[in-house]
């Protein structure tokens, strides 16, 4: 199977390296074009432009940083949209908001091509190991060809239904998340504070029905007051505050997660913002006692 | 190595009968005697009181079902106070409020006793497969002896430190599992109210990070509006609030474990309290639309 | 003075009306053209666009139901763009959002003419007795011109700096009222379940500190479980979620008004949205016991 | 009319020193005897322990500063048990919790007295001014006889019923204090961190339906920082937990007095505690940026 892939950051370059392992035929770019040398190395196509790609290529794949980003590789000049036409499918795999994914499926669809917005759980280490979780959506003929593709990137996808939402079981799925991480620095600082360990709290908690790789992944370095940004507070609090927001709109009351919500603006207000997540313990943690 | 027993509820009752399995010597006590019989079968002694009990063995394990049966077994006539003292050690493993623990502990140590809590994390099936997790706390010489027992009836043994610490370990446990199980609810019905299948969501959730027995177990239920109670929520609520008490000492503040205390509240005013606590999602779906 | 005056709703008319009864030369226009007549009766001038009236009058104040009307007026076709110049004014006292204003003051500064945004706190009968509450940003100058007018609108005017600075202002003033609204529905439902006469806690509370003209004024209502709209719940809920989207521009942590949105979504659920917001109180009594 | 009167603090001296202005004859104790002195100056008798007081009098009423002077002056040798019987009244005025009330109310009944709680919201100044406002519950004809004495003692007087309300009926009144306070400190940093004079924001709340003498006393102080103790966060925070438990009895769920509470904690464990409880504004602020 030959496929385009456009971008070659952290993600986008283990996933395309993946596939030419796999036996894929793989046509590059990047905004930068020297990052693709390493994947010519390993056998992959360059071209200079994502309509290039697009023309050369009846799939293509795209894993860009940021809303900003997968709109102008699509709208821009030499973008996919100059050759998107019937017959093509575009699969854009990065983290957009529901509203980017529908402007860019009406753009591509107006031009007679066909789209499938498929955001991904997990990180670099997953990507690496073919192991993210394919949060996919859109045209579901495009989708079923894709999935050898999918069976390469990650170790499930799931098809969702309609453009948008992809999108927003991702938010959903964060809005959790972010939850139990409150839930959780919540319990280690009460435990402090009432002057038993927190370490043996994590050791119980880790035998129990509650034992998760995120507890036991973040809290040796919570308790170590160590927080490597994998996934940056300001993002989690984005992505709550985005899960209140689709909430409004359904009229669904959520108390507690607009109570983390609010634990995680007071972290960014404490100037936690760009540090994992996990910092958010400071904010409970803080008092001048 | 020889031990009394006091109380055969689910609980006791398993727990003696895999201490006897072990090889044991087991005599037991229970208030209604004849629940004795099956023991005494597979070859435990019984004593007609708690004293008698206490009399005969030098170690003496009570496993009863509230504060309130666990004081009576030690205050009332024939009571553990009555046979306690140098040499003789007492563990109860009741689930009991700190203060309960600190009362019995007072009483036994001033008869010359030794004494440790040792409330356990999990319930009928984990009794049955010696696979407790057991939260320790009081005299520490005591706790060392008591290791073997606890090596058969838990997977883990925990030593906490002073009377008092294990139960407080425990609520904090439960207050966790509380949140967590909020923050499970809200996102299942924000998903549901969003047109996304919650029962994908499960499947999402259950390969990323944050899967656990928990969600898990649950999950599948709730989706069917299904709530047998392992734990009921009315419970689940008063273990929030001595939680959140426990925070109101030590002045930690814990918005998100207040908010999932109000939402347990709304449902145990929905007339939910007697069914498992995962029934708080009926509060968070509760609409007229 | 001369003023232009378009939008004739119930605000309007009132205004306008008391424009005219203090000497003010009124030109109107409506989209309704006859909703004008009243006016003229009582020496009003009429316009058949809000272009005419423009260029007819130096000053122009509008009052419009919303937003999109706001924005209808200034730029659609025979709208206010058209005939705006340097030397005139234009002042909207319709409730927008600060976007809103942003824009409008954009496209009339880039003709050379002056703008001023005057949000008003109050409604029909504080607009009949010019008692509003009139909080205005943007030009200076204009806005001291418009002093004038804005004594017989209103009880006082406020002038707060920037255009956009009017609606944030409106937005705190209602986040307060709406927090402060479920506060007082929490104590009237917890001391009619507490045994207690809640229309006792009403007489207690107008005797205190915290005496107000909004609990007195709904309380009674409330007491009743009748809450006519004047003020519907779907706004109020809408202008928390603007407060709050305020306060995570500025990194604000707000826990207790973020728990008030969530009473106001959930009492949405509950299908209370187009009553008066004191409604919420239904959401917090809301059981089954 | 002729009363004892026990408790002579700043309340205590300033309400007899009404009745005795009132045409009472006001016969007075307190533990240091010296503080009657000024009391007798202006007529006042004096007895030196709580029995003689009682003996002497038809009616007694005391005002002492928690519930343990209000139990110790009561139970302890010479107090009020000793000579409280058939035909005499006693009239408890301090604050104190339901259960202290209860307990009272059956040692005098059980002696054949008569009991009525009469908790007080106001403070110094109302007391100086005979505009308490009095919360009063228990024995109804008791109740009537006093009111000659609480006319003078306050503006208005209620009877709830059975005793325990009186206590119940205050917390909820600084429930939603505690919580208005709470939206009224988010709203004063929202308005700031969003470049808006909070000065502004108080003169628009106090023109409108919000306006209320708390806004008014305390709002300039706390633009300044200043927190001078008149309620201490602290007592105000025990008053929030216990009518949060009060809920918690009923199962009323109440989700902005739990945020207002968590609040209240955290200023606590910023060392704001024994400032006014308008200091949680600080804790709102609270910042880094």
């Amino acid at each position: 199977m030959e496929v385009g892939f456009l971008g070659l950051g952290i993600m986008g370059k283990a996933m395309s390296m993946n596939l030419l392992k796999h036996g894929f035929k793989v046509t590059v770019w990047n905004r930068t074009l020297s990052k693709c040398d390493e994947l010519v190395e390993h056998g992959a196509s360059v071209c200079e432009t994502p309509a290039a790609v697009i023309k050369k290529c009846k799939y293509t794949i795209a894993m860009l940083s940021d809303p900003s980003a997968a709109l102008s590789v699509v709208f821009d000049k030499d973008g996919v949209l100059e050759e998107i036409c019937e017959g093509k499918g575009y699969i854009d795999m990065s983290t957009v908001d529901a509203e980017t994914s529908l402007k860019i499926n009406e753009a591509i669809t107006a031009k007679g091509g066909r789209f499938v917005e498929g955001p991904v759980s997990g990180s670099k280490k997953p990507a690496e190991d073919g192991q993210l979780i394919i949060l996919a959506a859109g045209d579901k003929a495009l989708f079923e060809e894709s999935v050898p593709a999918f069976d390469v990137l990650g170790k499930k996808s799931f098809y969702l239904g309609q453009v948008g939402n992809g999108a927003k079981m991702k938010l959903i799925v964060n809005m959790i998340m972010g939850s139990m991480m409150n839930a959780f620095s919540e319990g280690i600082v009460l435990a402090d504070k009432s002057g038993l360990s927190s370490d043996t709290l994590l050791d119980i908690l880790d035998l129990g029905a509650m034992t998760n790789p995120m507890f036991k992944g973040k809290g040796p370095a919570m308790n170590k007051s160590s927080y490597p940004p994998a996934f940056p507070l300001k993002h989690q609090q984005k992505d709550m505050r985005l899960a209140l927001a689709l909430g409004d709109e359904n009229a669904v009351s959520m108390p507690v997660a607009a109570a983390a919500n609010e634990a995680f603006k007071k972290a960014r207000s404490l100037g936690l913002g760009d540090l994992d997540f996990s910092a958010v313990i400071e904010a409970v943690k803080f008092s001048k006692e």
